[in-house]
């Protein structure tokens, strides 16, 4: 019966250096490991970025289980304000130490371990792809969507993905991820004509016109908020005129604002109805304007069903609760997964995650490893 | 008969270089002028700043006739980019050069003049009262006001008074000012709670707050104007925030304002309107507002009457155009006589004032001062 030691890897990984876009090792590591236990292993490196394709059993079979993650970590930042070395996995009181102890080499040490354990000592009548990018917490431009792509190319499927990125807030087991909110940001320059304060009517001044489209969308409610999703929201970050002279009308005015959209929108459906009003308010003012949009990501969601009942079942009978089904939170790679197949996250409490001093409790790691056995012994059956 | 020649009065003062605050001996060559010509004069020195006071005939006299000008001018700015020496007073095709050409050393000039000649060659039954201060292009408070003080100190009073700024927009005699607006400008930091852009409802945006607050006092009509006053108006020139993170909400934003007000308001009214907006506004959103405010002058006015009829008069026979009463422009000095006595505001075409080859037509200096002779020949006759 084979035991692979969750923990361990945890450690072993956490001793690459691996800040993004270097490998540092971990993909090799790993690659040993999965090789070893009789995963073809493939790896997709693409411009500067190492990717590890891994899979177990028949390509293409109708029940192929993926996992998906990332072995990439964000800089130390001040090294010297860390009481331990960032890449030396110590551990103190059970709390294993080092940048990636959260965020997330503990949750690929951990999936990585029960898929070996699950195909040596209960080989299944299907497969399991594991796809771990080293490019998550950069661009994300080489990572999973090369990972994705290379398997578009040689007929590679998942049937499903878990992402095992850190889900829970505070406490172990109370939250996965079933889609993400789009995000999307909006940069104005209106343009209207110099002049002097004392003759407003001889000019035309951007910075009122600015002032009232930024109060018409910030006041606009986007909606109340959908089935699975939380409302949209929309956040003014920034006006900027720059005008040092109180007597004089200054000729341009920007602005930028973000917003976090649900399923009732798109990216182009927001562009159009900014647009509308901007255009509007020109018109009335005379004051051009000029918006210019970036669409980081659009929103997303697998519906709740045999997915996510398959990981909530499986987190309930490991930790005793029942995670909430979320949409909430920023981007991760299910952004990319989920054109593949039906995509979910679950994974550890992220609270120390991008942090100084990074830290995981060992039990949970094993506890993760468990729900993550689990979820391939229930799957699998 | 006594004929004091105007254009070489002003020739001679543009060759004293008199730069805020300094007299650059243009107050003591008037000094030497008037008290030659019979004028008592006073040298009120009050800090940096030097002034003339000057009256000819009895203290207190019941017809006194005031004259308000200064000598000072502002700096050359770019002395390269004058085709003439600044303080060179050079004269081309009858047009003369320097600075304070038109601001206002012919004004000053003319009026010397005409007093000069008019008590040398028709000594009349009461006083002519000359203030020249050497501190008005400045911060203006050791200036005028200075004189006034004196004045009140020494029980000195002019019965109505004539300021000589340039006032005619284009055209010699087309202008005159019986008021001006009164000026304000308002500072606003509105101060919320920092946050994530994809949490809105965790932070306290100032932003939109401010976008609300600028568009409510922008779009409110403050008057239509009055029956000597254009309307009111209210520029936002700035608001500014410098945030450059689109996914972070940001504590603080500012925004300044500047109003020009006719007598249907007063800098007390307009600030106490502003603090009701921002403060119910402030109650609304739970955002900080502070607001800080500066008047630089409230509004005022002559009424159309004697001295205004006197002045147009005495315009419309020297040039054939009567000129319109208005109140528009910045301030002058005449916002500090005003509290002492009746006064309007009659000049040169001020065209060239504070630009590079300030110049003046020298038979515009000479028609001036004809038209202060007849304002004092018909106030005394």
């Amino acid at each position: 019966m084979r035991q692979t030691d969750a923990a361990s890897l945890t450690a072993e990984l956490i001793q690459c250096p691996s800040v993004t876009p270097e490998e540092g090792g971990a993909l090799t590591l790993l690659e040993r490991y999965l090789s070893e236990a009789g995963f073809d292993c493939t790896r997709v490196d693409r411009g500067a970025v190492s990717n590890l394709f891994a899979r177990w059993g028949d390509k293409g079979h109708a029940r192929s289980f993926g996992f998906n993650g990332h072995t990439d970590v964000v800089p130390v930042g001040d090294a010297a304000a860390w009481s331990v070395d960032p890449f030396g996995a110590e551990i103190k009181d059970g709390i294993m130490y080092g940048r990636g102890a959260t965020d997330m080499k503990s949750g690929v040490a951990a999936f990585a371990a029960a898929a070996i354990d699950f195909v040596s000592n209960t080989p299944p009548d299907g497969a399991i792809i594991l796809t771990i990018t080293g490019d998550e917490e950069g661009d994300a431009i080489d990572g999973t969507t090369a990972l994705l792509d290379y398997m578009e190319g040689a007929q590679e499927q998942m049937s499903v993905c878990l992402v095992g990125e850190p889900t829970c807030p505070n406490e172990m087991g109370e939250m996965m991820k079933i889609g993400r909110r789009g995000s999307m940001t909006a940069y104005f320059t209106f343009t209207g004509v110099q002049g002097h304060s004392a003759y407003p009517h001889r000019a035309k001044n951007p910075v009122p016109v600015m002032a009232r489209l930024m109060d018409q969308l910030a006041s606009h409610e986007l909606d109340t908020g959908t089935e699975h999703f939380d409302a949209s929201t929309l956040a003014v970050v920034t006006m900027d005129t720059g005008n040092p002279a109180t007597n004089v009308i200054p000729a341009e005015c920007r602005a930028t604002l973000n917003i976090r959209f649900n399923d009732a929108h798109s990216g182009a459906s927001l562009t159009a109805w900014m647009q509308g009003k901007a255009e509007t308010i020109a018109a009335q003012t005379g004051v051009s304007v000029d918006m210019k949009v970036t669409i980081s990501g659009e929103s997303f969601i697998t519906p709740p069903g045999a997915l996510s009942d398959l990981v909530g079942r499986a987190v309930e009978a490991e930790t005793g609760r029942r995670p909430e089904l979320s949409t909430s939170g920023g981007t991760s790679d299910a952004r990319f997964v989920q054109h593949h197949c039906p995509v979910v996250e679950f994974g550890l409490v992220g609270k120390t995650m991008h942090q100084v001093d990074e830290q995981v409790p060992v039990d949970q790691i094993q506890q993760l490893k468990a729900i993550y056995s689990r979820i391939l012994s229930d799957y699998f059956s």
